[in-house]
């Protein structure tokens, strides 16, 4: 999906929800089989009762890697089952070197049909150019996540010197990346552009899209983190929106999955996603006034 | 497997070579089907071609993802394969927030059965210590990698002030961590311990084994990068082995999964590990005269 596509999507729907589809075989309503089959009955329930609130669904891996090859299959077939009119997210936070990288384009971008793989950047540029050749697909890299652990490494301050190498050069000293978040940004930034690569920014840090929107003004932010981990919708959209459009994706996976764990799973989860859409509808009036 | 398994094992073989199943469907040879059945195929003769020179095997999740769900079968037949003898590795290179992070585990430790897993260290300590708390297993986090782009962010300056943090405090100033990958070894050594955590050292970089060794002087590591990567065995025995045991996996794939591309493939598999571990052999000597 190209950019222009994903924006009128966003416009039409009036919403940049992102429904996450993280279904744990746990967690399933007693009606449906506890199994792989049943997640991928859950999730075309989920699906169908909230397509017209949302502009996007993200799917965790793990979620369905746990069920081994079965799992696999729940998850393309749930890949399968989404219209294309969305955008997919298939979210594995994968890197590996060059060559291993390619493999994993070719198993989410080809086999599984997403239109974007979430990607970690320890390894740097050979680990995440592969992902960034193909047509019409998205590389989304972790910038700031919403976890706890963000403070650990992401957080870190880097040297001075360092921070004032000229990488983006419209860019006065002063604003220049100074912990390693920002730097990650700015360095990938730079290898990709606003119709092919997305960031991941954890809305638990509210304050921080600031300094990311110092750094890429207009990129999408796939935003984590509403709802059960908590995080402010009208902060992330007051610090996080884009300078030309929204430039927002904002999931909510339990929030919306698990709004009921009843037999009216499926009712509730349109309601919550309903909710949210509403919300936003408001947000993108102001945001495309301001804008 | 618990670590003084290991270590005997590495001493009865007389060996410490992990065998790398970076198997490609695109590079099977022309008699076995081109597909995930013949993948399985390949791997169970590269074993038992190499099963007496080797004491780890490693399967890196690219490949087997890169033919979905029959992928993930001909994966988890290949480790269900290998006998309980070996050390078995998913490089798999998974993190992510806690609650997912468990079910990674889920996936490598309990349906795959694999004692060790590869993770990435950006999410920090939410995303690593799940996979910690599994018993007889091993997490192998990312600390320096063997690709060019290692230099992007694994080699960035941190700020001294933060630097001299007195997280291991038997070190003195001098010796503390400054770039980032130094900082990440020395910090995710605080969550775990020589039993359940390794690192990823790679062999391109033979002279920081000696900073990390100042880190981490008797932890395993796992040493990608052999053969067709480059890399030096003399020199990552040199400078990177343990002060207690050797404490070294050094990993080979292509070079002896694909010593040769003819029907003669496993005998030539074999003969590849049997060189390695003829050169180990001679190092393990020293080894163990010098520590």
């Amino acid at each position: 999906m190209q950019r222009h596509e994903l924006e009128e999507k966003i416009i039409q729907t009036r919403s940049f929800l992102c429904v996450g589809l993280d279904t744990d075989v746990r967690k399933l309503p007693a009606s449906l089989p506890q199994n792989a089959e049943g997640v991928f009955e859950f999730n075309k329930r989920i699906i169908d009762a909230t397509l017209d609130h949302c502009v996007a669904y993200k799917l965790n891996s793990a979620f369905y890697e746990s069920l081994g090859a079965a799992g696999w299959e729940a998850m393309q077939a749930t890949f399968g089952y989404i219209p294309r009119s969305h955008f997919t997210i298939a979210d594995a936070k994968r890197a590996d070197i060059g060559n291993t990288a390619t493999l994993y384009a070719r198993a989410f971008f080809e086999t599984m049909r997403a239109d974007a793989l979430t990607v970690a950047p320890y390894m740097g540029e050979d680990s995440i150019r592969p992902f960034l050749e193909y047509e019409d697909k998205w590389t989304i890299v972790l910038g700031l996540t919403s976890n706890a652990g963000h403070a650990n490494f992401q957080m870190l301050q880097l040297e001075s010197s360092q921070a004032d190498l000229p990488l983006v050069p419209n860019l006065v000293k002063s604003e220049r990346s100074s912990l390693l978040f920002e730097r990650v940004i700015e360095t990938v930034a730079s290898w990709g552009n606003e119709n092919n690569l997305m960031f991941v920014a954890g809305a638990t840090q509210a304050s921080s899209f600031s300094s990311i929107r110092s750094i890429v003004p207009n990129h999408f932010l796939l935003v984590p983190g509403m709802g059960a981990q908590g995080g402010s919708l009208a902060d992330v959209v007051h610090y996080g929106k884009g300078e030309h459009s929204i430039g927002l994706l904002v999931n909510a996976s339990r929030a919306i999955a698990y709004a009921s764990s009843g037999e009216d799973f499926a009712e509730a989860a349109g309601e919550a996603a309903r909710n949210y859409a509403m919300q936003m509808s408001g947000m993108l009036d102001t945001s495309e006034a301001v804008g």
